[in-house]
């Protein structure tokens, strides 16, 4: 039991990062107002969890211009990818 | 995706709190010594993290004297174990 619980990642624990991990492993790629929408955050708080997700290398973003603007499209990385399904596998081993 | 983070439980987004329900779920009770040893966890996180299980009315606690020692007994309430049940299917859902 201690080892299934040193398999969560403390970086998963939070609700909004689930989602932004989760939106992210079905989209290739989003911008910050689609993950906005989908996950109904505000920008502040976003943004935030964003950052968290960047500095543990899970999630990476590319900066291009449409019409002009900055867009900024987020991915999730490799890493991101098989962290999170470590975690969500060592949530279902947790009743096992 | 807004609504399936919705279903999320905060009460069950920290890791020992995930850990102790998993634990009350496959066992009938435990005390509180067992939980401990079983979770790797400290007196006061232990403590703390049951308190806001029992708030929830997720988590109900007997005492009984063992040995004329004080000997508290914890377990899932039926409420608990529903809540538990729906979060993880709720992760589970994340990425359908």
């Amino acid at each position: 039991m201690k080892q299934k619980l040193k398999d969560l990642n403390k970086a998963f624990e939070n609700k909004l990062r689930l989602g932004i991990m989760s939106a992210l492993m079905v989209n290739d790629h989003l911008d910050f107002n689609s993950l906005k929408d989908l996950l109904g955050a505000t920008d502040g708080n976003l943004a935030s969890h964003l950052k968290t997700l960047e500095k543990e290398a899970y999630v990476s973003y590319s900066k291009e211009f449409l019409e002009r603007k900055p867009n900024t499209k987020y991915s999730v990385t490799p890493a991101g990818r098989q962290a999170f399904l470590k975690h969500l596998k060592a949530i279902e081993n947790l009743l096992k």
